[in-house]
């Protein structure tokens, strides 16, 4: 990798790692068509007591956005509530009811990136035009609707925090390899492979959980390399999820950057990146148990024609 | 059930089905404790081909609400588009993105209420003052993210529609009974029991698909009869959730009455209760291959202090 | 005109009416332009009794919108309220508060057309493209903050309904044309001029008030002609405001068409239209004293990038 | 003035200036009582060279909250595009559109504070009970639509700022007495007195400015001392409005308090209460010509049920 070179990187790596076209002209699937019928078999196959974890942090006010590019912090407000009940509401028999309404950016808090979040160079997953595809309108070819019934699996944490951290945390600008991530996987006993749903904890969020929100979102972080690119193809997985704002490292690798691995990821390979999930608590237990692979259900809300979503994944073992 | 006298009938109801105090003063999940992790492993051994099922309508803004309360449909707004990137945005090397936010009420479309959703003359579960639980700055004590990490287990559909519709549809006003319910059982040879996550189809989605969303959102529907309220505590059922608007029969069973099952059901069994599923798919396939069984996830948004909360349940065969 | 080949007539008038580049190619403002010094001077010379007239509709969840191209009402929440304060806040002493938020389109009410509200074939006002002005981040040019200062001149009030009108009010599809404009104001005994903020009454708003919204968002209404955009162009008024939704007659004139006088009105004569308005109690006064001109403000909601604006017009006699 | 006992001095200030009960028990304006006629056409005597001022700041993203009590600054996207416009929107003959939406605190920016927006031990103005008065649908009794034709008068500056002020600009925690404010009055030569619409400029905007936000919205500034109360209601003014966040001195002049001010002058005067207007520019006019009084349009939004009101006044010399 050139660092002084990121426009032929990246054109590099996006002919290399091209999905385009792969699944048919219409496909709006991406790598969700990794995820067949059988690895959800065999991911069910991973409950064995029924113990569910959260993978979600809250969507709070007080969360972590500051207002880059008009991303905020949810705002929720009640319609009703338990002030207006106890006063009476006119409902008869003594009914009364609570009510709420939120207005938040989709990629607030934990989330998925649609496949019409990113564009290399105007053009959109499977060689669409980004403007054919997301207008003001919202994205109308690969909205998340979309996905809606697809995102359930063999979940695995990689949890390269805990392998390569010091006290289970990534620092900074810390860039995840392939090496780094065959590496830990090893040291799991762990396979990754054609159709999982990849959770890859940094401990990012485990320090900012201590420290406060800081620049966690849009700052410096953990994460992984652009030079990960083609084991994020190779290896075929349905999706990959971090507990960072942004997946990839951050400073990026290049002098010059904004995020080139999503440039690759998104458009060119069709995959579905997680950000800011919360990996703690599952990643104590596999620690514990020594068992990497779980059950995972990640399913965004179907918004018609959403770039991204918030979710609440629910990984069990 | 005296139809004059709706007071009578709601507080003899609520004496008789109240789980308050049942798992201690400090509780917030009523009956989501009856969902164990042995529900869990049951409920992932029902997964025999791997096919998925999203039971989510779409949050659109042509959905069915029409402002009752302020509850509008979704508003989704983009911050950025694809025209936007094609243009440029200023991100270097090709980069373009497109971002997006929405405005909406927690019940606009399918969703589960939680448990601050509903009080009984001013008490929410478990014998709460309901000014005490849910203020302007919302749920203090129930809010949906104590329900985060909770609701995975055994699916259980009753077609009920099918079974005793007219070409798999009830109609508005019809009130499904305790013995209807147990009927739909035994004609699908399925039982339902503690833990279970119990989805009821009328088929009233179906035919607002097919005729226009009309009052769908509010107006009369077929729907569980207020008679239920001692079944669906004694089941011990983790979750109920229907695809109608309201969960129960509208209009309702007394001469004058508002959701008066809610008020049962709610603050006195605490009961979570999934309105505006869509199980069209997943029950043309039940009835296909006769196994009425499945695995469920509908893990809500952990909005904190959120009385209700959008979901797309997935179920998994 | 010929109703038959709008596309040539819409052409015509819009190089009849053309004002781009008669203030320099900087200019953001349009006909305010026309709005002089003089003229404010002369219009607080018709503050004779100080008597004060609203001419905005509520802001309501009850307004007449129907989510055409997601226009949906205002949707108001609180932050706290006086129940939450008569439980107590946490403020000392005593002190309680109540607080609110809004969501709405800047065109669901009462408001203003921003410069960057329509186009012709891409061009936006002063020839400028269309997608170098408004993009997902707002008018870049032309936004409402442009407008901040400006609007409070000599009102003039042509009340053609109460002229020409059955009891006042204007029927559905009535053309208000250049010479009923000019016979109201013979009427009324009152010119029209350079710098004059116009207001038309169609009465339009007075039948809504009586029978309904209906379709007064978008459907049929009384109007000004499309005939009239030379008369709007020659008069150089600085702005002109209807008591109905769209200020031009609808249906619209030509077989087929939608809104072909703002596509004069706005990018090619730069002119400021305001929509909804309410006249009916300054009408009446109007009539009750024979004077037709007035002190008027109407000052926009400078929302950063805006292309329309909500606004309370004071009207002052 | 105790500074160790707050309640009393609360309570004695409130006692000493209530107009509870002056205008009778249905009152809703509060002082705009004592905004008459005479004081507009006197007010419209002051416009002598048709010059006009916006007091507003802009609506913006990028404003000065951050987030306290959910107060959020605007975020206002885009419905449709010039780029939209130009790629083709559906609709005939060329015509193209741009359309917004808004959400936003009602005191996110130059505003009014509404008379149900503070309480005093639970009371609202006129000596309602706060929990009648505002609910979780709103003020059912003050709400800003009962304001909306009113305000428009004679406006009075006196820039406190430029008279005491070092550069123009007093620091924060200068507190500003009844002596200062009659001593700025005599050296601008003006009169404050019955029905006027009085505007104080400290300067705390003009150094926001320059400095940036920081904390601009709720932290320390210059600002009214709590003992001007008497002066505020003995005067008779209409409204006051002044550059800062909070109109009252910050900190607060007792050792534990939070805005007694607010507490005295809205629940008891009745008074109108302005903030975060932007005053500079009308100030450098005013010093220029040293005339400090003109006429004053600042008509709120009549948002249903708001307590505050985002707010453009327009001043005009």
């Amino acid at each position: 990798m050139d660092r002084a070179d990121p426009e032929s990187a990246i054109a590099a790596a996006a002919a290399r790692c091209s999905n385009a076209g792969r699944w048919g002209a219409d496909d709006v699937l991406g790598t969700l068509n990794f995820l067949s019928e059988d690895n959800r078999v065999e991911g069910a196959r991973q409950v064995r007591r029924g113990t569910v974890f959260s993978l979600s942090q809250r969507f709070d006010t007080h969360g972590p956005q500051h207002g880059w590019r008009r991303r905020t912090n949810p705002v929720h407000t009640m319609l009703d509530t338990g002030l207006d009940a106890a006063r009476g509401q006119g409902f008869p028999h003594g009914l009364g009811g609570a009510d709420d309404v939120v207005f938040m950016p989709l990629q607030c808090s934990t989330q998925w990136d649609g496949l019409g979040h990113i564009f290399d160079h105007g053009t959109a997953y499977n060689r669409r035009r980004a403007e054919e595809v997301v207008t003001s309108e919202g994205d109308q070819v690969t909205g998340m609707e979309t996905a809606a019934a697809h995102i359930a699996g063999r979940g695995v944490l990689l949890d390269v925090g805990r392998v390569f951290g010091d006290e289970g945390e990534l620092p900074d600008g810390f860039a995840v390899t392939t090496e780094l991530l065959e590496r830990t996987a090893a040291a799991h006993g762990v396979t990754v492979g054609r159709g999982d749903l990849l959770c890859v904890r940094t401990g990012r969020l485990t320090r900012a959980r201590r420290e406060g929100w800081g620049s966690y979102a849009g700052g410096p972080a953990p994460g992984l390399s652009f030079t990960t690119a083609e084991w994020l193809h190779d290896t075929e997985i349905a999706a990959i999820a971090t507990d960072t704002w942004g997946f990839e490292v951050r400073p990026n690798e290049f002098d010059e950057a904004f995020q080139p691995l999503h440039q690759v990821a998104i458009p060119h390979i069709g995959l579905f990146i997680g950000e800011m999930w919360d990996l703690d608590e599952l990643a104590a237990d596999c620690a514990a148990d020594g068992r990497f692979a779980f059950w995972l259900t990640a399913a965004p809300l179907p918004v018609t024609g959403a770039v991204g979503s918030p979710v609440n994944p629910l990984a069990v073992k």
